[in-house]
């Protein structure tokens, strides 16, 4: 397909380089109130960018104190008759710092290998530059765009949403569309491109256990006072089994399972899963439930994840404390079926029974957490995805059921008719660990594809 | 009794009280490099008092780089029939600082209700103190002191005791003595004496388990990959049964159980036990082993606490991390017949038969450990000792078995036939914590007690 948009991004293709890296620079940490004025700042710059290539309407909508701003412009020239398409991103990052193991500062791109490293550069400021500069790409044409565009970002993919969450229940009149194209995710590799048609959903808690009402000496107390550090291991030792399957009653209880069709569907991307499992985990060998794959595990299953825990001394030498508490860090991910708050009590009430008299348990919701999703792969959205990385990256695309969780995603599937997941990262991009990158070899064919995705959902 | 001593103890008594402020003013922290002046000051002042008082050797014995000095000094004019007692203190203390909650100064000592609060009030400067003016008023008699006297004081009882423990493995016939006095520890209440007649040793270790070779996105690998995390909680929980009984096998073999008589020698101390657990602990239930009361479960039984747990993410909000490792810090408490190198070999091996071949870990020996002591109740120093005590609190000693570790009190059991603990504080001293004191009522029956024990350990 040949059309001036292509020729505009090709010719500009250095200065949408040089944009990365600027959004890059401005540490845009959602979750880390010092840096709230660089996520304002990263809102502003993308702001001002939309009204230079010819959004119609720019807001920057602010929220309560304490949470980050919502872009959102609108550009609505293609006429009553044409289909209108939503595009989200979200421009706020994890926290990174060098000491964590990069090899680089994460808030200076650094180019190696024609990798470029930083924080943000797969999740997901990759694909606000793409989204943006592919629309300005079909802006810049005489015909313009041949779909209306209404473009939404917001600033707190990494801590909770709340804010678009907000929004979206307020404003779906002002969202309405044919389609929510999601920019936000990986493909398989750099060289394959890949489809999403599900996703899982989340849910976060902390749980918290008390024993003493202070720290005690381990010798005058160690042997008559339940430590809480070891209650805690106790207690999170028995929401598996041997097998990795969750033993928390009522779990799996809803749990709509994957059909045959689906799971042949997406046993294309089996390759790359257990490639990228090798390369990015490294671990000594998998793990998880018989008979599922590597890829089926991570998405067609939902789990149980420690992400922290913490109590009593962790630094050098001995302390011999009876530390007073502990405390861990839980997330599910979901799968079609499962509701969140639900998940959240059923696991509850399973701790609260396994808690001894010695000690207090006690847990909290951390976020409101979100549904799995499931989209149809013969959507007329995922057709003309499907065609658009088709037509820069020589191939079709494997479908696979994703692990990770968007939850903006499952807001999205019920304001809109349809809805596509479209990254231009790739999954070896290390998303919210060190060295996190993405590959520049797809950089141009990620603005082509999303170029073509404008111009061709039109017809 | 009255002997002239007691007589110079009470003229001098506001002196020595002052004496007490003094020393406790010198913030001798020896954890913390930025105090070592003052560690050196406390040493300094001490020997000086020592030479003054009438001792005929006073040396300050220098360590390598680093360390604390010895001090240590020699009367030996009751001549070579007589007994030589061994009297051992330290003049360290933990670090303080007014924001961990104290209600005054921890440096400027401060006497409320005839308590004193200060860092080193219980813990040990007191008995530094004690048995110096015991001492001096003993020398300052005509008939001096019916016993030869060696003391030694060291400066890193609260960092590691490695100088001291290199100093009596090279120079055991310097210390060479009929009986080791141990002066440090509490005891039960300021109003009861109490005689500790066993210590538990001690071994400390660490335990790391790794998985991926970086922190991973919990949602494209939860499901099939091992969080560290989670593993560390598997193994871990399986240390201990539900009774609290430790699993590891060969925990036990080599224990020498405490006999029904020194079970019933110690029973005199259950109450004041009892009501310490209840006020200090204030955890929801007594914990433990069945068939052992509160001072037993912390006395003559050993144990496995887990001082510190880490891994992952502990900050504020979710994290959707599986993490790369994990790890805790253990000690075990240990009781008679127990190695404290075979204790650490074969909780390794226990641990390295429960790690799944999904994660690797690995375990570090954080010190070299102390092995436990039993004191018979019926030897002469124990008898004399609590004859003393008796003598000033109208009242006999209660027996236990604490729960702590006096690592060196170990070592001169191999240097002295005998050995005794004798301290000049109470139980509710609030060692290590915040408004650690003294309570001043046993200010002059502590120096009459130590008075005492010279005098009677000579008959």
């Amino acid at each position: 397909m040949t059309h001036p948009a292509h020729d505009y991004a090709e010719q500009h293709i250095d200065r949408f380089l040089e944009d990365l890296k600027h959004l890059i620079r401005i540490p845009s940490i959602s979750t880390q109130p010092k840096h709230a004025a660089d996520v304002r700042r990263a809102a502003e710059w993308i702001g001002s960018e939309m009204e230079k290539i010819g959004f119609e309407t720019v807001e920057l909508i602010d929220m309560p104190e304490g949470r980050h701003p919502l872009v959102f412009g609108t550009w609505m020239g293609a006429g009553e008759d044409a289909p209108t398409v939503l595009i989200y991103c979200h421009y706020d990052v994890q926290p990174a710092e060098l000491e964590d193991g990069w090899d680089s500062n994460p808030f200076e791109p650094t180019i190696r290998d024609n990798i470029l490293y930083a924080r943000g550069a797969t999740d997901s400021k990759v694909n606000v530059i793409t989204q943006l500069r592919a629309i300005e790409s079909v802006l810049s044409t005489p015909e313009k765009s041949p779909v209306n565009i209404k473009f939404i970002l917001e600033g707190e993919e990494e801590s909770g949403s709340e804010t678009i969450n907000a929004f979206v229940a307020k404003h779906r009149d002002r969202l309405s569309a044919d389609v929510s194209v999601v920019s936000d995710g990986p493909i398989i590799t750099p060289h394959q491109p890949s489809m999403v048609i599900g996703l899982r959903g989340i849910i976060g808690m902390e749980l918290h256990v008390e024993g003493p009402i202070q720290d005690l000496h381990s010798g005058h107390f160690g042997g008559n006072t339940h430590n809480p550090v070891q209650a805690l291991t106790e207690i999170l030792a028995q929401l598996h089994d041997e097998n990795g399957t969750v033993t928390v009653p009522g779990f799996y209880d809803n749990v709509i399972d994957a059909t045959p069709a689906e799971r042949e569907a997406i046993a294309g991307a089996d390759p790359y899963y257990e490639a990228n499992w090798k390369s990015t985990s490294g671990a000594p060998a998998v793990w998880g439930e018989a008979g599922y794959t590597i890829q089926e595990r991570a998405g067609i299953r939902p789990t149980l994840e420690l992400n922290g825990i913490w109590g009593g001394y962790s630094g050098p030498g001995v302390k011999t404390v009876l530390p007073a508490k502990a405390g861990a860090k839980i997330t599910c991910r979901l799968v079609p079926g499962q509701d969140p708050a639900r998940i959240y009590e059923v696991i509850k009430a399973h701790v609260m029974d396994l808690a001894p008299e010695t000690i207090k348990v006690s847990m909290e919701m951390q976020d409101m957490g979100a549904p799995a999703i499931r989209i149809p792969h013969d959507s007329k959205a995922v057709r003309v995805a499907n065609k658009a990385y088709e037509n820069h990256w020589d191939r079709e695309s494997v479908l696979e059921v994703a692990g990770g969780s968007i939850p903006i995603a499952s807001t999205f599937a019920t304001v809109t008719d349809e809805i596509v997941i479209m990254g231009y990262s790739h999954k070896g991009g290390l998303a919210h660990g060190p060295n996190e990158n993405t590959h520049l070899v797809m950089f141009d064919k990620g603005i082509g594809t999303a170029i073509d995705f404008l111009l061709m959902y039109a017809e």
